[in-house]
């Protein structure tokens, strides 16, 4: 079976990347498009068979679009679709077609009506947006000014019939992604062909990488089918089934039964499926079950709350957050007794619980949530290193607290984010409690 | 001048990254070697111009080498050095140079000795690590088995003494910066010669990127030195000064001159340097005057506080927040009279300013902000569309409330993402009103 799948994927259509901008080659921005459109191809069965990146330089885009379109069926670029001179996809994209640029009326009205909505001025330089290659269609753009470009090319040394898909997107993430959902997916849908690949995913939390692994054994090995891979972010372990057959029904029951099978072995570590965040599982339960929330947060300020919030219609679960930073705040409005505080430490059991049972009390919700903690880089003592963050949910049956030591440690470039770490970690575990106890 | 400094660019050492994997091209693997070299190039005046990504087929692997090493004079490999089937750059490098693959009995010997040292026995496949090109030189690896590989390569057709210089690492970050700055940094800093490059950025809010090209006019056309780039992100705008000269006191100047020269044009647009965010300049200002700060939030559910708090020291000048999520918060936390809600409603200039003062009447501070707005996808109205938000900023000297409308659309596959983009710029656009308060 094995072998068949592998013939099988020398019919599957290919596909290259061209990330286009100076700023993705001085190393100060990673790229995360790439591994999106790779990741949403593979999930209908087109392989991306090579990626490259480059500046801001007609000719080597136009080399890079020449040498992406040699191996591959469809090429997807993306940058340098916007307003200023080092934009150059357009002119590059018209260059390679061996056509010109032409201004689309239609285009600029919606360009145009855009910053009318706002209010605001169209400069000069936004028309260039409205130009695309004679031939090439645009596609719309819902979140920002620069439409994207589409346009088949037929390779003359292929002949006729051998017609490539050239599609250009922005290269602000949140744009193309869009753009690439509405406008490309749909017609690469039906290009692909036979061989499909469908993708699950288990999303985790409650342990760690290795013994999620270990627990799993043989069936994370390389060559098997369904393909289960597993990656880390912040706690949450996301397990990627990818189920290839040759059709859709077929790959469909080997990803569910893979699923199944790991959801008997990781019981409730497993939260949630596809890209489903701990808080869009908490909101769900939260209003299937009719309850509310609130949350009293220190060392994770406000952190916890915005994960909540993050969610469309967490207005009908979450009403009421504070942000106690100081032990005033921790007294005025919570109600926390001074003398507790200078007795066991902002940061203890103590006054982590007084936190969720004052913020219940005040809000009258189902739920409440008291963090406190201490993340760095200062503040900690021999007793409470940096890291150490107690949590406490409070429901009508009664309060549970938790102690944790996330880890921390000193990185010499990036100071700001190894804080942060401990309060998303803080964040995510107070959730997850909360899922639990849901 | 800037046709001197353009011919001096020209003799700017140029490099090319080839990443190695096919776990880079699934998706699932967002690769950070080529940024991470990327930028250590660059701090010695070493420019990428270009980077591939491709999966463990050979002929594909000596493709891109070539490619490469048509453009650059370094070539710095990642990946495949590992000793499965799939790990193929020895090959390809051997292949690409025109020679045999030899054992080097040292390498066996210490890959041996590896092995033995952490009781373990070596599997027969380990062997291949001890095989590199003939006159290629084995780099030491400290981290893992896989030796890296430094081969030099005279093209043929630019005659003899056009030496380009090719290095072959492991793709395990971890490994490959180790290796890397050891055993590549000492000799490329050597062989970079006399260019230069000091980079310089200045962190800009408050306008959009198409009006900030238009006031920098010719200062951004391409080809000058210093290069001026533009990026933005959630309403940050960065501009990036790309100084090149000889030496670095004379890149200095230059770049010096440039951020002067910037700063003067865009005004208060500016707000940072380097990677600063918005809060972290709200936070040196309150600290040097000594100020605190409240914030009050409703659609923002946290967002603001959050930011606050990213900062190490953030307990020095933030006390207190709110998140008023529901009404009755809003009227029991802050004071707000429920008959001022029923008049104008949650979203309005009149609640957010009621907010603002509440907030600091509670909690004493200097400065407080209220934050009040539709971050969609629901609640809106005609009269209240989705991104419309009122920020007020109170202080001893007044209270400035302002009305935004924060681009916003549904996005299919990201609906929550699209929402924290008006919740983003909300809360970014509040730090912005305090920094121009301060």
């Amino acid at each position: 079976m094995r072998l068949g799948l592998r013939l099988k994927s020398a019919l599957m259509k290919k596909a290259s990347i061209v990330s286009i901008g100076n700023e993705l080659l001085s190393g100060q921005t990673i790229s995360t498009n790439a591994s999106y459109l790779s990741e949403r191809l593979l999930s209908i069965g087109i392989s991306v068979i090579s990626s490259y990146t480059i500046g801001d330089e007609i000719d080597l885009i136009v080399r890079a679009l020449n040498l992406a379109s040699s191996d591959a069926d469809i090429v997807l670029a993306t940058g340098g679709l916007g307003p200023t001179d080092d934009d150059l996809t357009r002119q590059a994209f018209a260059k390679f077609l061996g056509c010109e640029l032409q201004l689309q009326e239609e285009l600029l009205d919606k360009i145009q009506q855009r910053f009318a909505n706002r209010n605001l001025q169209m400069s000069a330089k936004n028309k260039i947006q409205a130009y695309i290659p004679a031939g090439a269609k645009a596609l719309e753009n819902n979140l920002g000014t620069a439409p994207g470009i589409r346009a088949e090319y037929t390779c003359p040394e292929q002949g006729r019939r051998k017609g490539k898909l050239l599609f250009a997107l922005p290269g602000v993430p949140l744009e193309m992604k869009q753009m690439f959902e509405e406008s490309v997916m749909p017609e690469l849908q039906r290009f692909a062909g036979d061989q499909v690949v469908i993708i699950r995913k288990l999303k985790c939390f409650g342990t760690g990488e290795s013994n999620i692994a270990e627990m799993l054994g043989d069936l994370m090995q390389r060559g098997r089918n369904p393909l289960i891979n597993c990656t880390v972010e912040h706690g949450v372990i996301t397990l990627t089934i990818n189920a290839t057959a040759e059709d859709k029904d077929t790959a469909q029951q080997i990803a569910e039964k893979d699923e199944k099978l790991l959801r008997d072995i990781l019981g409730e570590f497993v939260y949630g499926t596809g890209e489903q965040s701990l808080a869009e599982v908490v909101g769900e339960k939260l209003t299937q079950q009719n309850k509310t929330i609130a949350t009293a947060e220190s060392c994770t300020g406000g952190t916890l709350a915005k994960l909540l919030t993050d969610i469309p219609g967490a207005s009908g679960y979450f009403t009421y957050g504070w942000i106690t930073y100081s032990n005033d705040a921790k007294i005025s409005e919570l109600g926390i007794p001074r003398e507790l505080i200078d007795k066991y430490g902002a940061v203890s059991e103590q006054v982590a619980e007084a936190m969720a049972r004052g913020a219940r009390e005040k809000s009258g919700t189902d739920f409440a949530v008291g963090v406190t903690g201490i993340a760095g880089p200062t503040g900690a003592s021999e007793q409470k290193p940096v890291g150490l963050v107690y949590i406490s949910v409070d429901t009508s049956n009664g309060c549970e607290t938790k102690r944790f030591i996330f880890p921390s440690k000193a990185c010499p470039r990036a100071k700001r984010r190894d804080r942060n770490s401990v309060r998303l970690r803080a964040a995510q575990t107070a959730l997850n409690m909360v899922r639990l106890r849901l």
